[in-house]
């Protein structure tokens, strides 16, 4: 293997300190990884055992059993591990590394003299390797320990898990690819591609590069290689153990070469990590029919397919993607994963192309979605991240079966927690990239960081005291003085335009581009840069198109999304409509919530006068002034379970 | 078997006149019985075939072969039967009669020689009957068996089936009961408890009905007769053949005694023909306490789970009820067979105590749902009436697929056609009943009647203009000269009490009793009555608690419930709106839809000024005055597919 041009990108800094992100990156490192920790190894009590380290110990040869939990527990270690380096890389955390390595030396022991690792097919179906990659996840899961690898080497500058992840990468580049004697397949679920693109960069190996690029490209031609595995198997399903209908490729973006792919469709976690390859693979060889098929796949998902909370996916049938302006409230699938993925596919858009609405997107996932699944006490999750809910109806009504009105404790699933902790710990990777001579900000979350320039390296220490209000700071610290370069700050969407710059307390002018206010000087040691953003109540519309939003108005302050619960409001929350006309009046609420900014305003609240006994009666509703109060989307639910509604219908009046 | 009292209650008249039904009927007769018949013996070119009539040739060793279709794949033809028994007593047809003496023939040879017939268990699985209760329909085909039974031999006098009917019955009547020895058991769906009551009024043989009784009354008895039988039968279901959860009892409404049951739960066919049997038990046995349970469950389930159309039945999962008040308009399952179902329980709450809201009920089930369910040339079906429709989301959101935006060949599904047949070609039972010395008239449905009163017989003959008008008109024929007894009117609800009443063309005074307008007098032969109702527009508003109609308001005249259509008003339809203040003019349309009365007025239409490329902006909403129309309900879907909605948005103005 190629190792001599792996170099350690980030410095072990805290690299985000923040007033609001830094809580949750604290419950991440104080909570949520030493106890996925125990998860893990079967220690907590009351929890499903996760069969995780010790399917590693039986493909170890150090215990023996027979192999549990999904065909892809693999990938939770992995994710945990990956979770760790980030951690580690920010703080050193003796008893954590003491662990991650236990966890590496494990992996390391599980790994074939070949290369290969999985501990379902090395336990349990040691002879059928690579027989069905539209169910069986082991390309998915080498993804996820690549991902860890590269991470962990980057934090602590130990290459055992590196070297692990080369050689099964080598092994995989041996078995896969358009050559005579080579398996023309690729993985059901794709994750492989993004992570080979990052052992790539971390080792300058351009073979995973090609290989990466090999799984893009051979995808959805035709023959379609899933169809024909399904016949080769004998039509067999590996969770039902029987026979199978034809498989729905679409549902792994398998229906059409990606180039030619312009639609979000299918299983949205799987449709967002393939465009978060395709973007980076087009930012690393320049391939324009690449992108282009990015921004039109990022388009359509975007603007057509995309809650105002940055959720995706309509549906929890196949946890997919539905059609365009199909977005309902109520029975809305919106997994944390997929907005996480989404983030994932807007950071890669930005290196490809700094373009603001990308980091809008990113941003609204962020703030909304993805915070808002994990509860105050980061023990409790979403997966499924609903814009509307009556409690009673997702108890009895089986078509919203699959809604929570309160989260539910993490370790009952093992997905959506590992990922959140994965990027809340790598969350300094999102706010700023760096192209030609311009340093980008994108996210407005406190910290540090060091960005390499044309003109040299920039350090940039950002205050911000978002989503409270819009005012953030920057100090400045060129590698040389008088280094000139550009400082480029996104004008986000929410601040209608309304900023202010200042340069050492001097208004200054900026260019806009992009979405971007650029300033270009020569900068000194220590210069400090004010960027104030409005942040207004907005009251916001949707496209017609959404029905599910006729009539309706939602309301956005900075790039925090409100919602209507019952506990401030009442119930039924339907019978609650608000004036286009009021205004919102802003409050912090320290005590509230872990301390929200919450917004009151006066609405309409139907008059309950409804003496029949009967179902329906002529109309002559009427309402009266009532006091409305919202509350920040993403800690919705934390109140016990009750009504809430992101969307609200405007009043008749 | 006792005979004796058996009495043919209904004459060979023309029950039925009328300008609005007689054509529905007159599409059963000629339309969908021949096309049924040729159905049951699969020779409709490109339909999936039947196997019914197959199946009772193999059954009756005429053929060889193996059982095809469902299990409960008899009831078919009983139901076929039953609505050719009907057609001929309304007029004889003797081409049908002789096809109907095949059916009959046949099924007597497939009875066994202790009584049983089930061609699925004499076929199949020969050593198996009543051993699945819960899944396998073989009281359910049995009772449908009784009602065709009934049915043939009121509507031709022949014995035949009857007679084997009795046989069957009294196998039943000895191997289910209380007693030592007998199967403390009952059917997974109902209808035969509804069925012996029917054979009971025909034969008189009061076995039957204590038979019926014992089925109502060991019901969700514990311990549970359907969770012991799951377990006897290792646990294993029918329906996947492999060892299957705990059933959920209350889907069948066994989760606890009939009597202790408050609310609708479970498969909305079944609970309905359940309660149809309880009402009729009651009424036949005096016994109050069964009667309070109907009024009960008809308080519950048509005060908190009918949707405006008269459907029920708000999920899909179950084909059942959900919880109070849960009624969702796109996503609804209503189907056909559950609204016709709510008929028979109107119908047996009417026999025990006349009130006009139940009459209200069926009326509302008969106009909307079960006629909207056939298409304007007999030939296409909805199973699911929804009551708003996206096409575009039943084809792409699988949480839709269910719904359907145009009906579909009625022999693609066998059950809710011939139901609908066999209640169109029956509809004369259910527009009178008489009590004492008081003739009801509860729907208004022309034809001619003659009903038993204590004063002696009369004969009604009844012209109706509904929906068109509310212009009624009867001619009365009395057994004998200055005959003094009642006639009882129903006002509708939805003439809002506005009604005028004129015995030969003079102006007479009623009282209101429980709904009814009640005319007490000596009448003449050919006394005439004019009996009209007001047809005001009515707008409607849902009771609070129904979040899916929060602000929202829907059109109704007469009985007939309004839609507004895509092919009238556009799309999407979620961009219009109406006014709580606007007029709306009712206007007949000769040429429209086979003739109805479509309702014009002003509404609002959204501004289509979307500009932007972005889901969301801020809120500008305007709309401007747009004409809007609606048509019935009932023919919804007859122009291709486009969207629907019968509850629309009232205008923000």
């Amino acid at each position: 293997m190629e190792g001599t041009n792996v170099k350690l990108q980030h410095a072990k800094t805290p690299a985000i300190q923040d007033a609001y992100w830094s809580a949750y990156r604290k419950l991440v490192r104080e909570t949520v990884i030493p106890y996925q920790w125990e998860a893990l190894n079967d220690r907590v009590p009351g929890a499903e055992p996760s069969y995780a380290i010790r399917n590693f110990k039986i493909a170890a040869g150090l215990e023996k059993g027979e192999f549990g939990g999904f065909v892809f527990q693999d990938s939770d270690l992995y994710k945990w591990l990956e979770a760790a380096a980030y951690t580690l890389a920010e703080a050193p955390d003796p008893e954590l590394e003491r662990q991650a390595d236990e966890a590496v030396d494990l992996i390391a022991k599980a790994q074939r003299p070949d290369g290969y690792i999985n501990t379902y097919y090395t336990i349990k179906e040691p002879g059928k390797r690579w027989t069905n990659l539209l169910d069986c996840h082991e390309l998915y899961c080498a993804g996820h320990l690549f991902e860890a690898g590269v991470a962990y080497y980057e934090a602590t500058g130990k290459r055992k898990l590196l070297d692990v992840c080369c050689r099964f990468a080598d092994h995989i580049e041996k078995t896969f690819g358009e050559e005579e004697g080579k398996l023309r397949g690729y993985d059901g679920h794709q994750e492989i591609e993004l992570a080979l693109l990052k052992l790539y960069r971390a080792t300058g190996n351009e073979s995973y590069l090609r290989l990466s690029l090999y799984f893009l490209n051979e995808r959805g031609r035709e023959p379609n290689f899933f169809l024909d595995e399904w016949e080769r198997r004998g039509r067999v399903s590996h969770w039902t153990g029987t026979v199978s209908g034809k498989p729905d490729v679409s549902y792994n973006q398998a229906h059409r070469p990606v180039r030619e792919q312009t639609a979000a469709v299918g299983h949205a976690v799987r449709a967002v990590y393939m465009y978060t390859a395709m973007a980076e693979a087009a930012a690393l060889t320049g391939d324009e029919t690449l992108a282009s098929a990015c921004r039109t796949l990022w388009a359509n998902m975007t603007r057509k397919q995309m809650y105002v909370t940055g959720a995706i996916g309509s549906t929890h049938h196949g946890e997919a993607f539905t059609f365009d302006y199909d977005l309902p409230n109520d029975t809305a699938y919106a997994e944390t994963c997929a907005s996480i993925g989404l983030v994932f596919f807007a950071q890669r858009m930005l290196r490809l192309e700094p373009r603001a609405e990308y980091a809008d997107v990113m941003e609204r996932a962020l703030y909304n979605t993805i915070v808002g699944s994990m509860a105050l006490d980061g023990k409790h999750y979403f997966y499924v991240n609903p814009l509307e809910v009556w409690p009673e109806a997702c108890e009895r009504n089986p078509g919203k079966r699959h809604v929570k009105p309160v989260r539910q404790p993490w370790f009952g699933c093992s997905c959506c927690p590992p990922n959140v902790a994965r990027l809340l710990s790598s969350l300094d990777r999102y706010v700023y990239t760096s192209s030609g001579n311009t340093a980008f900000v994108h996210l407005f979350i406190g910290g540090e960081t060091s960005l390499p320039l044309e003109s040299g390296r920039v350090g940039l220490k950002m205050t911000s005291d978002l989503p409270r209000s819009g005012d953030v700071r920057f100090v400045v610290t060129p590698e040389r003085a008088n280094q000139r370069f550009s400082l480029a700050l996104r004008v986000p969407s929410w601040c209608e335009g309304r900023t202010a710059l200042r340069v050492n307390g001097e208004p200054v002018g900026y260019s806009l581009q992009d979405g971007y206010a650029v300033v270009t000087r020569d900068w000194r040691d220590g210069d400090t840069v004010e960027w104030t953003m409005a942040t207004p109540v907005l009251l916001l519309e949707a496209h017609p198109s959404i029905r599910a939003d006729a009539g309706k108005a939602a309301l956005q302050r900075g790039p925090i999304v409100y919602c209507f619960e019952e506990a401030d409001n009442g119930a039924p929350l339907a019978s609650l409509s608000i004036r286009a006309d009021a205004s919102w009046t802003a409050r912090y609420e320290p005590e509230l919530l872990g301390g929200v900014v919450v917004l009151e305003g006066e609405g309409m609240q139907d008059a309950a006068d409804w003496a029949e006994d009967a179902p329906y009666r002529p109309y002559r509703r009427s309402a009266a002034p009532a006091a409305l109060r919202a509350v920040p989307y993403a800690v919705w639910g934390n109140r016990g379970a009750g009504e809430m509604a992101v969307w609200m219908r405007v009043a008749t009046t």
